[in-house]
């Protein structure tokens, strides 16, 4: 293999820029050509191509987002897109493929490596840390303490006005960020899309901790289970008490990636070129413990990644 | 004067227990005794009081919110609610009285001083620094600190998607921390409650600035001007650009104050002190350039307090 | 057992609060009273405690250090200390103990389990993080993102004056910080105790580096291999270029704990209470890939931890 | 005037950038052309010099550092390099210049300005702070919130071991940042070039707080006054206390800057290109209270910037 590509697809995460460095450095170091493909898919199928060397990637480790910009292709749905893809490819001269993103963007690494037969590693990128085949997904711890810090913050404000804070965050249709975010910062209540939500329950409890002399509530809800604005005002209906609700936004995609994942990217990305170089086609890379493991990219989705109900039953131990 | 009482009353800001600390530490240096009132003038209604000694205000320097607890007070807008403020500060033995807050919160010390004969010195503390008779109010450098911070996370994801950013900051009526926030963040627009908005030229703005080759384009928004998501669904309109909109919230209110707001508070809870055992009654303090001033309390709202035009200016230029 | 105790000792490391937290409220809601022992072990033959209960831990979880203290204790390693530590065991009518610490206290809680019969639980905490028994210790991921964060600004001066930066950072023994910061921060070599020493194979890189047009160099030095500043001069006598050095020091304790060793605290705090509950005497808890584990304690030190070679080899890789 | 050039010298500062980047982009507004000359008096000799356009500095206004690259020249303090670096600026067709450094950066510019009649405006940018003619130079906010922060989380060691921690900040000959950090992180000892060290004295208020039940104690020591390793031996030799000692380095230099250095910033370097296209040769531009100013350069230096001695008196009150 003399030349390979690399892209970023889907939301972007914060590492996926140590992780390009990685991809790069590992095959300049193995004599290997790499052209970075910007704009995802999309720009895969309209050729939108720079060659890249060592330096190019200097000084981009600790920088969030994606220096090859990403973004989410409805044309490559479709078999004409994925056409043009693999006729862009081989116009490039480009002999393999690692793609890094979240869930859709390995789907569509599989349908080049398995319908298309182009070599393809996908790196599992996505703050949401929905993909299976892997422990983490690169973003993930990031946005955790990102989302943190801001808890921490609106701790001191609730507590000197004595009010119960609604903080949405992230995650999609799951609860990974909310129940890690929500088991650091010390949440009262933690409401997930994979746990029936009982208002009278959680408004419960936290009369009850007023009673004990706690002066301020903090409750993290996923955005795949329902909306803050919604839970803060049937809790002040509940419980009487002033509610204020904040929905973190986008601040958790960005920002210096944390040494967690900048490591985990940077082995991910080593691994992927390592895979297309024994010839892997529609693999994918993952961490498992503390080992790098590659799987058919099927293990992305087939079994289902759930989160761990037992961190859900310690946080409303702890939070009393 | 041998004993005097504290309280932190409005929204809360960051550094308000710094001040808390200067006040108490210089009065027991000088030999006066401190009563700390709980919950602004709704808890000095009720008596809700703490003895304060040096000890007290220990390990508090670095964070956020007050441990006095705050709130607004509807009570002590009466005549009778203030009856039973003065009543109540001749039982507890306060002699003087330092209130720590916003504009509101001194529109309380000013009557308490002038209508009731309440030895009173008001120290100006609001996250929107829309208090006059002082350069800066303690807590605005952090909240402006917190929101840029925010904003250098959120261009990262930006520049990664080539997306517009409508970002709403606090700031009541005013535009004191959007305006600092958008110069010192870049921002290619900002809308403030003081200047007539234009969002044609506003995007007419950001298409010029696309055709030179800039990836991502980011608005502040004032609260007090409109609202992120109207400003972010009419730019999308008129361009065809993507767009998204964050909230900021109540992280701006919080967070370990800057060294700035540390000094500020230090400075000026001292001389609130120094000021009521000069026999001072409905003063504030405030800072003026680098030297600490006292002023009638008048001065905090009788002449408006704007921003400074040169700066939106500046602004315009350098986000070309 | 009705009443347990728990102890911090040895180096801080940042996450013992929540830890603490976590045991306590763990056995709160088990029914089981608590005594929180101050000042390590020597505090325990002292007698030095206090009844904790669920408020007391209220507000800690996010600060660094330890409320109960730590130290060093040379008189706990005779006989004699020992069973002072035991007479004052019974006196405070504590029937189990947690221990939170390093190596040095693991053994310390062996020898209260193994030889007096004490049960025991230790929870591996040192930001070192050179326990067997887990793969991570309590602190050691937030003294890497603070060891991270300083580099990252200080890659920003190098590169401006185009100097060659060493940076010491902490780890006693073992280079476990200095190889994931390094690997993280980028540097250019990474010098540990596990490794030989090559400073002409690094001055060489150096020279190389230069040559491709990398304006900065830094490399990260292990404190229990060499002397930065000796690290300094040798490099500078070789390259000639100009050189700077920078031990981190203390920084690297303290500090508000990420999410990943506050998650960790939360889940070894509670497994410690859990096993004590269970019967256990000189154990440990641990975690090993996503799973809290039980060991007896000898597996803190049985089988020596050693860092994962393959993670400089891509150090290497990746820095050219 | 049609060409200008624009320099860094000296040591870095957090803002460089950002000032750059508002000389770079007032003068494009103005339609004068930038030059941008790299690696200080040096480069200007050599000729080493890149056209700057509006885009040339996109994306470098959070960066700590300078992208020009810094130096500290010995060629330029003769006659003859002073004649070279003229003729480079002929040779150019620079027709004006802005250096953005500290004193001996201005003292170079006023050579070229009054010596050699070139027109120069100087920009005060130096973490130490010590440019007269000016409230602040850029770069000082920066490290002094370095710098605190680090204190808050030595400071959480510090009370976990009771230890006297004794940390050294930058500041060349003058206490700026000594006091600032001390008084904002709550430090129980300044010492500072300005003040007589009486280490007696502050072994007496050490050991009192003790007494009172201080369990850390901070001291905070400027570079220009004494070693921070032969402070704590001395207080360890009159105390008995444990001390450590933490040279904060480099750290305060780099980082992104703070929104008061970004304003900062951003103000002068736009003044200081309306001064040059104003016709002013050897001025400077400086920040006196709220206004920007400009001053003949050797205000730089003509009267000595000296500290706020009350700040140092409040600091001791505060310290009790």
């Amino acid at each position: 293999m003399e030349r390979i590509g690399v892209l970023t697809s889907g939301g972007d995460a914060s590492g996926m820029n140590a992780c390009i460095r990685a991809v790069v450095r590992t095959a300049v170091s193995r004599g290997v050509a790499v052209v970075g493909i910007r704009r995802g898919y999309d720009g895969l199928i309209r050729g939108d191509a720079v060659p890249m060397d060592a330096e190019s990637v200097g000084g981009i480790l600790n920088r969030g987002g994606t220096l090859l910009y990403t973004a989410r292709s409805s044309r490559f749905l479709s078999r004409e897109g994925q056409q043009e893809a693999v006729d862009s490819l081989s116009r490039l001269g480009i002999e393999g493929l690692v793609i890094i993103g979240g869930e859709g963007s390995l789907r569509g690494a599989r349908a080049l490596g398995s319908d298309w037969g182009v070599p393809v590693v996908g790196v599992p990128a996505t703050i949401d840390n929905d993909v299976a085949g892997t422990d983490f997904a690169i973003g993930f711890d990031t946005a955790v303490n990102v989302a943190l810090e801001a808890i921490d913050k609106i701790r001191d404000t609730a507590a000197s006005h004595e009010r119960v804070f609604v903080i949405e965050v992230m995650g999609r249709e799951v609860g990974f960020i909310a129940l890690e975010v929500g088991l650091a910062g010390g949440a009262e209540a933690i409401l997930l899309p994979e746990v029936p939500v009982d208002l009278d329950a959680v408004s419960q409890r936290i009369v009850e901790g007023r009673r004990r002399g706690k002066t301020s509530s903090i409750i993290v809800v996923a955005e795949g289970c329902c909306s803050a604005v919604e839970v803060g005002r049937r809790i002040h209906e509940r419980t009487g008490l002033e509610t204020r609700e904040t929905i973190l936004g986008h601040i958790q995609r960005g920002g210096t990636p944390t040494a967690r994942d900048r490591v985990l990217a940077a082995r991910l990305g080593h691994a992927a070129v390592e895979q297309l170089l024994q010839g892997r086609r529609a693999a994918m890379v993952g961490v498992s413990g503390s080992a790098v493991q590659a799987s058919d990219i099927d293990a992305a989705w087939k079994i289902g990644k759930t989160i761990d109900l037992s961190l859900y039953r310690l946080a409303q131990v702890l939070a009393i």
